[in-house]
């Protein structure tokens, strides 16, 4: 099987952290294909750069996904899933939301932990739009950027243990999700000293998509995610139009 | 007053329906600044157009807001607003989202009126972004593309009636939401003949611009819709580089 | 045009504070005609006062409205909108909802400050039954009275801003709604030291009331909104037997 | 026990029907005391009668619950209970409200019929503040005055019937509330053709007013419904002075 | 009447707390079967203790109902009703979800204390199956085990006045829920202390038993609480398959 | 790997059926321990069989867990999971959860088709405590009890088709779930005539606890999930005694 995984961040470190994951995560036979935004934001953390990043997804989905069996978007607000989902005839999913639904079936209400008080209002959207928000038992942000570095980051890695712990037993989490493309893989590090499951975004994201590409399902032919009969489009990048447009 | 209104399909032929009506709701001495989108869809209706119009509808705001004191998305899935809210210093509205906001004030559950069964999920997901949902009495998919040639149609605004006074009769309408850009001043045709109101949401939206403009509110200095610290950002448009990246 | 703002508190003080503001927020040429309750709480803050302060909107509505294009009910429980609204011919709005559903515009999630704990029941109770509790980031209980004087009170100010300040750091308000009449023109004072913007109900009100009479929407012939055919009424005040009543 | 049975509608019959139920369903040695309102609708069914009702409501309580153990609002909007609760010191019920729970604790979702299509919206809102839309199965409206006459309607019963039977079949109601004062004594005769437990809305008011009373419990003296100090009051019943003014 | 009431943990003390409070609360006539689980847990308070005891109480109910008129499950995670209440012919009411309907009747949002931060999730699942999530102010748990020896307990009823002061305080209840098979009869003893009702759930659950018996409402014979046609059952308690079985 | 995969129902018919459908969806080198339900119905349909049937489902986990990876539950109303969750050491996912979420991956909202109306409220009432409401588009129950013959029937497909169908074109569902252990391996056979995926909730069950079980995540030692301290317990199966019992 071949994965692609989309990290529509325009930063290698970031393609690099998740790669390593997403080997570890990855079945034996499996071909991971990651692929790195070409424009938009370094580090996705903005409304602004939201909206680039939903067009470089979808330009990197259209552009790569040839070939491959499903598809793991990288950026931790699942940027663009739902226009790659909609676009690709292979199973899509985001990080996030794999996450989500993984950690559904280990506990009951799960807290999340993310990077920048900024952007709780993005995490709060996102899993108010998979219809999650009564699941959550609480949210805590992390100011650190220590993770954008390379290589391990113990300080960091003691902070993330002691909100898991917070979550746990102030707001009574029974399963925590770390958030963040660049969190990939610091999970296992951390799990020693926490009383619940924490999902790695990655791992979930790579198994659920091997799991949802060994289904063999068929592209949806009705509904807001088959592919539209030809459309009539503008200057848009040749893979897009390919997939998309008329005289495809 | 300026107010720019984006329209980022790439159609003429649907700003100028806009325009037309934007300039009939505008105050004396309010001057409309009509753009239309230069990539992307003739008329946004997928999910995979959706995404490279919320891309489409920052460049055109980060290009001509200069000079404007608002902003009225003309795209009736709001594409992009939260994006250009946070981008520029003056309010900035969609056009659905101000229809439905007035239609709150005018009674009770509205019925929502919108082309194309497909993109039914997408406005149904639009609504519950806004924490809406509850205000809906019912929904209603036409299938007509009559809208989109020059001129008026007498055949689909006698459809539109029809099922206008349906949601008022079997599901309780108390207002009614036209969406669709292209329908902006068709609600003015078929009042007459619905006994609810019927919101034409560019009218709405660009008097909801202009209220928002002369309640001079400062731009946030915190929370997500601040303006963020310069960013790092990769091969973006110069127009957004300058309002939101490093060195800008 | 001419505004009708109903204030149903039996204080002149009130009706003062919320006139001036109402003359500042409204368009040259629109006329401000300010009524105060003539029976009832001297400033409506129980359920019994409640219950009286909807008859007494209504009276002044009835008796008043003769004339005008739009009214505004400056209680802030929004005492009596809904019946208004059934009753006259032209728009009504109350203060607290013209608030939240521009508050809606602005931002995501919003801090409300109201004053007196006792009543937190009674805006919680409100909002929800606009349906937009999920758009509220938290509340804010003063217990100042200070407001009812004559003048200005530099000592509240500074808590109202201390308070404002504290809904945006700690439950992340994007936007500050602050309610109650007598705070009518009290966001101005306070907004510099606020980092998001800080909603005046009145002005708020003042103008969705001008944008819903100038979009010149039918009253509704259907619905609960309606005028129903003349009613059996019993001992009323004239000017409600007039509109409503069976002989009318 | 005493029991004070409110009807803030000025219709003698309906308070005799109300009566007669409240009567057969009272327990020996429970002595009801019928008030009927002295001002406002007949039959209270526009959102203007209801804004008159809560202020009629708390006037007939003022004046007739000293000396009674509980207090029934015999209005199917539960008109002023809210108020009535936190002006008396004993408890008040009201007739919806005591169906809709006493039928949460015999099925699963519930059938709610009620009369006139134009007041669904007032019930929705009503079921919607008490926090229980989700235990809806469905609605009915019908449009019959017959039972505002005096004797039995057989013609009306066998609409009821349908109608219940109907909300069965169809959208799987599990029990059934009939709304309506003017109901009350129905559905003893219509339950022999409906499959599941056919809730009498004043049968169950006045069985839930008794159970709160005996169960002795204090007035609140905290929170929205504990009587609030004496209050500054213009111009109001005697009655509501002497419970809530100063020098009360 | 005859009441049956099910105490489906396999320990005598809590029926001896539990029987002696329900004939207190019984009218006078009343006459109160208590009977204790023979198999479980000593107190449930594991998922897989409620898991035995969804079974338990079923054969209680099955074998002890011959009789009695309505039925209390007196296991405050309300373990078994929704079973019972199908198999038997008579009204089946659990102790916490009476206690809360009976709040709710009270005042606005009530406060929830209950013993043992573990069963926390479990209690917020059952009021979330109950869709009155919404009319919760604030949860407490405290970790007492002092209720399951004879006597009274001083120390803890100090902690609990001070937690529902703290509920009424902090959170804005407006009654207080105390829940917990074992704290039968210790309401009683704390109300003095708070300044708002705190309902005793074996106190609600008897006088709504009593209630729904009187109602004379016939079991229903349509939905998921109908008995269902005779079925195929393997190695069952002989009671139960008397009720539910081929053969029966 | 080694999964458990637990019936509660006593029909060896459902086992079969269950346990050649998970062979067909197991990874190579997984074993399929299927097991059957030792008491209670033959096919659980009833809220009384749901009780005795989350009994089972721990008697069989508890007896059978040890040596295996995870444990699937294939009865549809994923009785007993929360409790096995607590009780074993491994992952424990429930049928129709594990294809809720599998389908929530796949598409928008979803329609769910089941056996029995009499059903329909329990599964509403399972998908609500997942907190999934919002993502379901359509409910239908069939009638056929076909399935529970050995071989296909081909009738029921058809049906199964034409309900799927409807459920995408009326209801707008973009995936439909097939409840009913005993409908293991239909979706693959109806597949071919409906335009969007339908998931087989056995296949979806068994990846996804082979996924659960590969993500290796520690069993929590806090929250309702954990293993409580040695419970005392009366009479229970001995398996269950040894894992949760004092002195085990």
């Amino acid at each position: 099987m071949r994965l692609l995984v989309i990290n529509a961040n325009t930063s290698d470190i970031v393609t690099e952290k998740v790669a390593a994951q997403a080997r570890r995560s990855a079945s034996p036979g499996t071909e991971i294909v990651p692929v790195t935004g070409t424009f938009g934001a370094r580090v996705i953390a903005t409304r602004a750069e939201l909206a680039m990043g939903e067009h470089s997804t979808i330009v990197l989905a259209a552009r790569h996904a040839e070939g491959c069996d499903a598809v793991v978007v990288a950026v931790s607000y699942d940027t663009g899933v739902r226009a790659a989902r909609e676009l690709l005839p292979v199973p899509v999913v985001g990080m996030t939301e794999a996450a989500l639904h993984t950690a559904c079936m280990l506990g009951g209400r799960m807290g999340i932990i993310l990077f920048g008080r900024r952007v709780l209002p993005l995490y709060q959207e996102l899993v108010a739009s998979y219809g999650l928000s009564s699941r959550i038992a609480g949210w805590r942000a992390l100011e650190s950027t220590a993770a954008y570095g390379r290589g391990t980051h113990d300080e960091l890695d003691r902070e993330i243990e002691r909100t898991a712990c917070d979550l746990v037993e102030r707001d009574g989490a029974e399963v925590v999700v770390l958030t963040g493309a660049v969190m990939a893989g610091v999970p296992a590090r951390v799990q020693g000293a926490v009383p619940v499951p924490v999902v790695d975004c990655i791992d979930a994201a790579v198994r659920q998509a091997e799991l949802l590409a060994q289904l063999k399902l068929p592209k949806p032919t009705a509904g807001s995610y088959a592919l539209p009969p030809p459309r009539e489009l503008v200057d848009v990048d040749h893979a897009i139009a390919a997939r998309l447009g008329r005289g495809a």
